[in-house]
């Protein structure tokens, strides 16, 4: 546990809203975005995990906005795994504005394993390890 | 061809953009939604033609913007088939602010048929009759 | 306090992944919308807010996904003012597969008040007396 | 005009639909961002010209879809100034599937400029001379 990884985007002109600054929905986007390179990272690329039949399904999503993010500023997803069983795993985010790292936002997800029909079951033990791997 | 089915929806705070009006991208998604409403009025549900196997995927997308929309404005989608065979079916748009019917955009898209394994096909008869009938 | 408002939809084309069920993100959307819905029951439509200089700023965003929704699928948005003060207001939601009114997803979102230049701010009374009207 | 501007992405899984592909209105969004980075690249990124009060507006999109584009497929978004006056401004797409260049889809976007009152204008000499500049 405790590795982070560090994914930098800008925000994109569609993901700001008539306030000017980015929706809230997006930031679920970008920590969707960061577990993906997260996994990549780990050496077992999600869509590896999807192709071997299992999906990590959101179980719950939260997000605090700190600070708005503006068109074009670029951020940083940061994705710490918080615990991982063959039931659960946790995943913990923070945005950090860049160049300064400066903390904009901070959420978490929670995700449980299902086969292709949608049935709760248990993560394979070779994707477990990898996703825990130091 | 010729009937026009019509739809009522409101711009959401989400489909905006710091310009202060629905996105150029969200016409795409409401003419989406307004084809789902033509195929269900036809009596052939868009997730029905899924189920038996087809997909009408989307070859052309063209909008022409007018006038801007904003958050809450009710407005119409005005669906109208153009042309339909089994292999090619054109839809046309209108999005007409509420309550006047006045008209903002206008575009079409373009689909062929293809089945599950992404091949292009003939669109069967019944899905054929349906989508055309008066 | 204590009094719902309900909003219908359908998922949208659009709202769904590969997964073949509405992603997560869209459920900030759709509370949103709900939140759209219940300041205009409540007389007070969230553009006047804004049209009077302040904004709602999401602060605090959570869901927790129970069962998928799938293209198509009608359902319900109920929203509940769980607090309001001048400094801070907190709405909950549920989401219901409709007909049946089966929950499948919950959450809350938690707002403060600011001015156009994002400050942040006490809500007007007038506002707040609308928002916590029965 | 003719000089290219080139952005490399992958299809985030928010971006897939439930036909196992990227929604087609996905392709706008990768438009807009290779229309950023051909801003920036010339020297004028979009965020200064909206600081100086003009908006480029969408007024016609199009798209013509030829191969699919799954979950994290790399892709190139090449964008060419096809044309630009002190009246319209016409981009170019290419969306080309990485790492072996393969055309999937193509398009053009054209705009005209308004100022913070929503009205037409001429875009200023200045930015028109960094847009087309070589």
């Amino acid at each position: 546990m405790g590795i982070s990884i560090e994914t930098e985007e800008r925000v994109r002109y569609s993901e700001t809203d008539q306030m000017g600054v980015a929706h809230n929905k997006s930031y679920f986007e970008w920590f969707e975005l960061g577990r993906t390179e997260f996994c990549r990272k780990k050496g077992i690329p999600y869509k590896e995990i999807e192709a071997q039949g299992f999906y990590l399904v959101v179980v719950e999503a939260f997000c605090q906005y700190r600070k708005p993010l503006r068109y074009d500023q670029r951020f940083l997803i940061r994705v710490t795994l918080r615990e991982a069983t063959s039931k659960k795993v946790t995943f913990d985010y923070e945005i950090l504005a860049q160049p300064d790292r400066f903390l904009v936002a901070s959420g978490y997800t929670v995700h449980i394993a299902t086969n292709v029909r949608g049935e709760v079951c248990a993560l394979p033990g070779p994707v477990l390890e990898r996703i825990t791997s130091g």
